[in-house]
C-alpha cells in the first residue's frame, strides 16, 4: 500500500528566510513521514525590505496555491509586505485553491483575513518555517506538522462552538474597513501583540473595538517584548483589553495561548478543529 | 477704548506639561497684547501615562469648552491620550463651544476629528505649548499666538479651494471608522508622521487610504525621526504615499510643511482661512 504523501508549499509573501532555516525545517520534517515539504525558491529572494518585489511575491504565492499537487500552502515567515499583495494574489486563485489550508500568522494574517472573507480554502493562524530561529523554535514547527499529520495536541486550548479567528493586534487593526477585512459577528476573537509599546496596544485596542461589533467575545493572547517607555503606563494588556471591550459590549473571554513565541497555539479560522476540516 | 481680549484656555486631554512649560509659553504670549492664556490646573496633573485620569481630563475638557469667557481651547500637549475621552468630552459640549477654536495637533487629531465630525467649534491643526521645548520651540509658539492676534503666516501654504484637513498619520489610521472620524469626500487631506519605522508608515498608508474614497487629494507633511531598521526598507516616505495613492484612485498632491517640529504649518479645518473662520 502505497502511503499518502501530504505536499506543502512553501512561499514567503512577507519577507524572507535563509537555506539554513529551510534545512532545519527540512530536517524536522523528517520525522513526519507522510509529509513533504517543498520550498519555492521565492522564499530566497530579497528586494529591500521583502522576499522579491511585490510581483515576484505575489507570482509565487498564486503558483502555490494554484497548484493541486500541494494540500496546503505555508507562509516561511512575517515580518511585513503580504498586504501589499493579498488582494491581488487572492484574486488569482482558482478552484485548485479553494480547499486548501493556508497556514501563517503575524503579518500572514492579512492573507488569512482575507481569504476567510472571501471563504477560499481553510485558513490557519500557525507557527511559521521561520519560527524555527527562536529558542524552543523546534517545538513550534513540530506542532504545526504533528497538525498536518492529524495530531490536534497543538490547537488552541477552549476553543468552543463559536467560529473563531487569531490575529496579531495590530495585523487585525490595519485590516480594519479594507477589502481583506473579514465579518466577524458571532465569532471569538483572538489576538496576540509583539513589541509594541503599552500605549500602543491602548490605541489598537481603541481602534479594533470600534470595528468588532458583533462579535461573540474577545481573548487576548500573549502580548511579549513590550518596551520600556519613558513613562510608566501603568495599566497591564489584559487591564486595556478589558477597558476597551467594556466600552464597546463586546464580552472579554480571557486568555489565550497564542502569541509570537515557541508556544504559539494553533488556531483554524471558523469551525474546523482538525488540519482536514 | 478697551481692547478687545481673547482669551484661549488651556487644558491637557493627552499627556501633562510642566509649570516651566507653562511660563515659557506665558512669557512669549506678553508679547501679543490681545491674548491672554489660561492654563488649566488639569495640565500639570499625572496619572501614569496621563495628565490625570480619563475623568479628570474629560471634566477639565469640557470645562473649558463651556466655558463662554474663552475664545478658544490649545490642546497643551499630545502623547497618547485624547481618545479615550474624546467621544464622552464631545458629548457634554454645550452651545458655548459652537463657535469656539480648538487647537491642537498629533494625538490632539483624535478631539479634532470629532469635532469636525459633529461641526462643533473651529478645529485648528496648529502646534501646542509643549512645543516650545523643541529646538526653534519658540517661533512654532508665536506663530500659533500670531494666527490667534490675526496674522495668517504660519498658516499652511498652497491651501486650495477645497476643505482641507491634517492628521498625524497613526492618529488618522486609527480614527478610521471610529465614531469620531469625520466624512472627508471632497477634502484634502494632509498627513505627517514622527519616529514610526518605513514599513510602518507604508503598512498605515495601506489602512488609511482604504479608509479614504472620495477625497479631493493628499498632501505629505514631514516624516522625521524615522528609527532605523535592521533591513533597509528600499522606499521614501514619498514613494509609499505615491505607491497608495494610486492604488486607490486618490491623486496625490505633493509635500506639506506640517510636521513634529517647529516649522510645523498651521491648517484649520475646512474651508476657513484665518482664525476668525
Amino acid at each position: 500500500m502505497v502511503p499518502v504523501m501530504t505536499r506543502i508549499a512553501i512561499c514567503a509573501p512577507s519577507r524572507s528566510i535563509t537555506h539554513d532555516d529551510a534545512a532545519r525545517v527540512t530536517a524536522l520534517a523528517e520525522d513526519f513521514a507522510g509529509i513533504e515539504l517543498h520550498f519555492h525558491p521565492q522564499c530566497f529572494f530579497e528586494h529591500g525590505h521583502f522576499a522579491g518585489t511585490d510581483r515576484q511575491r505575489q507570482d509565487a504565492l498564486v503558483e502555490c496555491a494554484n497548484d493541486p499537487a500541494f494540500a496546503a500552502v505555508w507562509f516561511a515567515r512575517g515580518g511585513y509586505g503580504s498586504n501589499r499583495i493579498a488582494e491581488d494574489a487572492i484574486a488569482r486563485f482558482d478552484h485548485a485553491a479553494q480547499d486548501k489550508a493556508f497556514l501563517g500568522y503575524s503579518d500572514g494574517g492579512y492573507l488569512l483575513g482575507g481569504l476567510y472573507r472571501q471563504k477560499i480554502g481553510r485558513p490557519i493562524h500557525a507557527s511559521m518555517p521561520a519560527d524555527v530561529r527562536r529558542s524552543g523554535g523546534d517545538a513550534a514547527v513540530r506542532r504545526v506538522l504533528g497538525f498536518i499529520a492529524g495530531d490536534n495536541y497543538g490547537l488552541e486550548p477552549g476553543l468552543d462552538g463559536h467560529p473563531v479567528v487569531a490575529f496579531n493586534l495590530i495585523t487585525l487593526a490595519m485590516l480594519c474597513g479594507t477589502p481583506l477585512m473579514p465579518g466577524l459577528a458571532g465569532h471569538v476573537v483572538l489576538v496576540e501583540e509583539v513589541s509594541e509599546y503599552d500605549y500602543s496596544v491602548d490605541r489598537l485596542f481603541f481602534h479594533v473595538t470600534a470595528h468588532l461589533g458583533g462579535v461573540a467575545g474577545l481573548r487576548l493572547g500573549r502580548v511579549s517584548d513590550v518596551p520600556v517607555n519613558e513613562i510608566e503606563f501603568g495599566q497591564s494588556a489584559e487591564d486595556i483589553a478589558r477597558h476597551w471591550c467594556a466600552r464597546h459590549s463586546i464580552p472579554y473571554l480571557g486568555r489565550a495561548e497564542i502569541g509570537h513565541d515557541a508556544g504559539n497555539t494553533i488556531v483554524p479560522f471558523g469551525l474546523a478543529r482538525g488540519f482536514a476540516g
